[in-house]
């Protein structure tokens, strides 16, 4: 049976594993992402290493990273991180250099695609042709699975960035993002959280009113998703939902904006089923990143 | 050559049409929307009439309506108008009415996706597998094309019902939709300018601050949706884009709000192209309905 190579390449850490699927994982390593040349280095470290010891090669290795990225594949760019605000990343051509090094197929598409794809093909939306993963993390960003194919479009989405409505007299915070300030990544990030409260989401306990307006923000974004995607079912994944409080918030909210305007009863009588949490966990993307690897063999 | 019947049910207007396709179109007629029973029997008399005097069958009959519709085919209420605020036409068969009376394979999908659909077959996005046509009228509505096909996921878009930042001190209308007040449509449709104004869209002279408040809420709207669909063009079509001074300043506010955060060169270098007019004009929608009918039959 053929094993793969996945890299979920965040903005703060790098997760690398071979496996053949999520019952077959064979090695497995995170570290934290530093500038571009020695993260690669240490990704490729990892894959050369597994193949020394396991003597078996790797059939293809995929990537989900941040973004955003060039995936258009008649771009000369293709396979680059384009426009990030993150330091020393902007321009990397992450695929090629992966490619060089290692001499295996590779393909690239976003974290959280990859973790969309992941969770269709064994995880919360197993079956459902149309579904959005969103994480709320450092970050926030989104994968969206259309007829079962990771939707890119013009590019890819990048639904931390749309723009909701923000009350400055309840929430006076001007946000966070460096390119659009009060979006929703520069409302509900992480980031922002920590900034807003000034301790980090973690350390902000149940009952903080930090929740209310986090999950109102979010609930907002979901809303817009109903009315635009119109999904089967958003998974809500990423270290900001850790708080157990935040979900049920987030589908009242949800259930509350919506006002009954769309009548289906997979949302008005299933909103349980409808939001939910992630059943990969926080492998979601680095198991996406070995789905995407396997389907380039399927091609 | 097989020629099929297309119906445009709109909120205000119905428009029948029999066709081939757009350079094959052999009858039309527009009537006012008034309550379903009427209506409809209209509709079926046209399309009576027409075979009667061709003396040549209709081969399906296509429908682009106006919702939200049931389009889940398991469903027993599939073809049903759903939750509508239009006096008397929630819960309206509309399909299994007009199936019932013509006796022809019926097929029923948004005015909107119709709209879409046309644009793609024949259109200002004919050849581009992603774009959204919006409708900017009485009410707003947004069909969407995915890989060559109307989206429809869970139900189907209803754009009109996101969530956009509206600045109150700036703004102090609060929205006319029924049920979600300053949402995107309640802000920025045709029946918002009129009760903000005082008299409607097409009487306010060019020039005039409405024009600049309804392009801003047009452009969060289009920037929501790059970050959401990102689809590959954007199709501006009903009665409140009639006014010529709107499509340059939407791409404008769009650009500035996107603030080169999505990098792609058919955005940032191309918006003339990316945001664009109908190009099948006010008969997008019946095309597309007459677009529906020919795929009941390439099936």
């Amino acid at each position: 049976m053929a094993v793969y190579g996945g890299i979920e390449a965040g903005g703060t850490k790098f997760l690398c594993m071979v496996a053949g699927g999520p019952q077959d994982i064979r090695a497995e390593t995170r570290f934290p992402t530093t500038e571009p040349d020695a993260t690669l280095a240490r990704a490729i470290g990892f894959f050369h290493a597994w193949r020394q010891a396991a003597r078996q090669p790797l059939a293809a290795l995929g990537i989900g990273s941040f973004g955003p990225l060039d995936l258009n594949p008649a771009s000369p760019t293709y396979g680059h991180i384009t426009s990030t605000p993150k330091p020393g990343w902007a321009h990397v051509d992450i695929a090629g250099k992966l490619r060089a090094a290692l001499q295996i197929p590779v393909t690239l598409d976003t974290d959280v695609n990859a973790a969309a794809v992941a969770e269709y093909r064994w995880g919360a939306s197993q079956g459902l042709d149309s579904s959005i993963y969103f994480t709320i993390g450092t970050g926030i960003g989104a994968g969206v699975i259309i007829d079962g194919q990771p939707m890119h479009g013009l590019l890819h989405p990048e639904m931390g960035h749309i723009r909701i409505p923000h009350d400055r007299q309840a929430d006076p915070f001007p946000g966070v993002c460096p390119f659009h300030g009060d979006c929703f990544e520069g409302l509900a990030s992480g980031n922002a959280l920590r900034l807003r409260w000034g301790q980090p989401a973690e350390q902000l306990p149940p009952g903080h009113p930090a929740w209310e307006l986090e999950a109102g923000y979010i609930a907002l974004a979901l809303v817009n998703q109903v009315c635009s995607l119109s999904p089967k079912r958003i998974i809500l994944g990423g270290g900001v939902m850790q708080q157990a409080d935040l979900l049920p918030l987030v589908r009242q909210k949800t259930l509350r904006l919506l006002n009954n305007y769309v009548q289906s009863p997979t949302i008005t009588a299933g909103i349980e089923t409808y939001i939910v949490s992630p059943l990969l966990g926080n492998r979601s993307g680095v198991l996406g990143a070995i789905a995407l690897a396997q389907s380039i063999l399927d091609c």
